[in-house]
């Protein structure tokens, strides 16, 4: 009797964002486990046992997804964005190496999806066409030190930075703390750019300049791209200026 | 007469990884442009025409498309994997920036998709769980050197490094430099996990330690994502190890 866990990404948002592989990953589950959030995305199918949980029970959800699997049964664990991004792949993996070794046995998937930065890169233009990193501002797991020294060694090696959990109502003052550290290093214009939401019905998009970039442009469905020194904007007619960095970069061939 | 240019995001190779909004764009074009092996993953329709073009064209074809476009056509331009990460979003961005105005006042559409360091990351479990960076190794567009600082300032950093194209038939030097840098910054053990082709049928993985990581085990099909001093393996019976990043660094509060 050899189960099988589907860790699947959802992608950020609506269901058109969804990959025919995760559909499928979906459609082929005995039982759902996920954020309660994320699994209300999910269909409800008969026969198709669902099992919502908090946000902050990462590990314990793992376990639970991972003790269901194994007693033979086909599960689907739901991810916003993609699962390897700051999301529950870590977490499973994690489980499995620390669990019992028939959660070693288990046949685990992981279903790739688009991440955040993806999409709100793709609605402002092209922002991560150079070199760039993804950290997450969240220091529940990493000390605040290492968060700053990374920005710092982030903006002298000229990448476009991705923000992950910016802000969360336990940490109001990391967002803002960041861009003083940013603006230490990067062009007062750089362009910073708050996506919030985007891939949903309600979603938006704001660019400003790095010397007038608040935390209150942030909330917990944000992602924010700070650029680089050699990011863009194309201002269009009637049209939202285009985001991007170039291909590029002084000294290269072209 | 307005016309629209969607930059299409085709996702790792199978068609499993389009999302519905990606095929929905590539069945409302009136032509379809692309590098020939992503256009020749795109469906013939009746009454849609094809545009293949060399791989090292990418400002004239985002001309042409533009122009196409430009005519009052419903243009769609295909990328694999993400349009944003090292394709051609950024290029068609360049063209918009300096060609003609009619450009910027085209419906300008980016479709995300699952670039190729998610697939491969997906594949091997969840090396990108913690913070992370993805750097082009081509010399064609930035000065050598500047890759070289960036490799250093990220193993500094503690990122995990998704390589983009690692090698091609000009530049078959790269990667192994590149491995040389981050061993003087990395622990022998540290694992290297080169993709090739994942997401296709044909595709293949290989985890080794950076140690014994060599340039020939990358083709110009191939992604390479090199660890963290964090980075992780776990064994499993009759199974490939699972690679994964924890989402914890020492000193947090986990």
């Amino acid at each position: 009797m050899s189960g099988r866990l589907a860790v699947v990404g959802l992608g950020p948002g609506d269901a058109r964002f969804l990959t025919g592989e995760a559909i499928a990953a979906l459609e082929a589950a005995d039982a759902v486990y996920g954020y309660g959030p994320y699994l209300e995305r999910v269909p409800v199918r008969p026969g198709q046992s669902r099992h919502a949980s908090d946000n902050r029970e990462e590990l314990a959800r793992a376990g639970a997804a991972l003790d269901h699997a194994a007693s033979g049964m086909s599960v689907a664990m739901v991810s916003g964005g993609d699962p390897g991004v700051f999301a529950m792949a870590a977490a499973v993996c994690e489980a499995v190496e620390h669990g019992p070794a028939a959660w070693r046995a288990l046949d685990l998937a992981i279903v790739p999806g688009v991440t955040a930065m993806l999409a709100v890169a793709a609605a402002a233009g092209a922002p991560l066409g150079h070199d760039f990193c993804a950290i997450s501002l969240s220091d529940n797991l990493k000390p605040w030190a290492l968060i700053e020294r990374r920005l710092a060694l982030a903006a002298e090696a000229g990448f476009v930075i991705a923000l992950y959990n910016p802000v969360s109502r336990a940490r109001p003052t990391q967002l803002a703390s960041a861009f003083a550290l940013l603006a230490r290093h990067l062009p007062p214009v750089t362009p910073v750019i708050f996506g919030r939401a985007v891939g949903r019905a309600d979603g938006s998009l704001a660019v400003v300049p790095l010397a007038d970039a608040a935390a209150q442009h942030a909330d917990m469905a944000t992602l924010v791209i700070v650029g680089s020194a050699l990011t863009r904007l194309v201002d269009r007619p009637g049209r939202p200026p285009l985001v991007y960095t170039p291909r590029s970069a002084p000294g290269g061939n072209e």
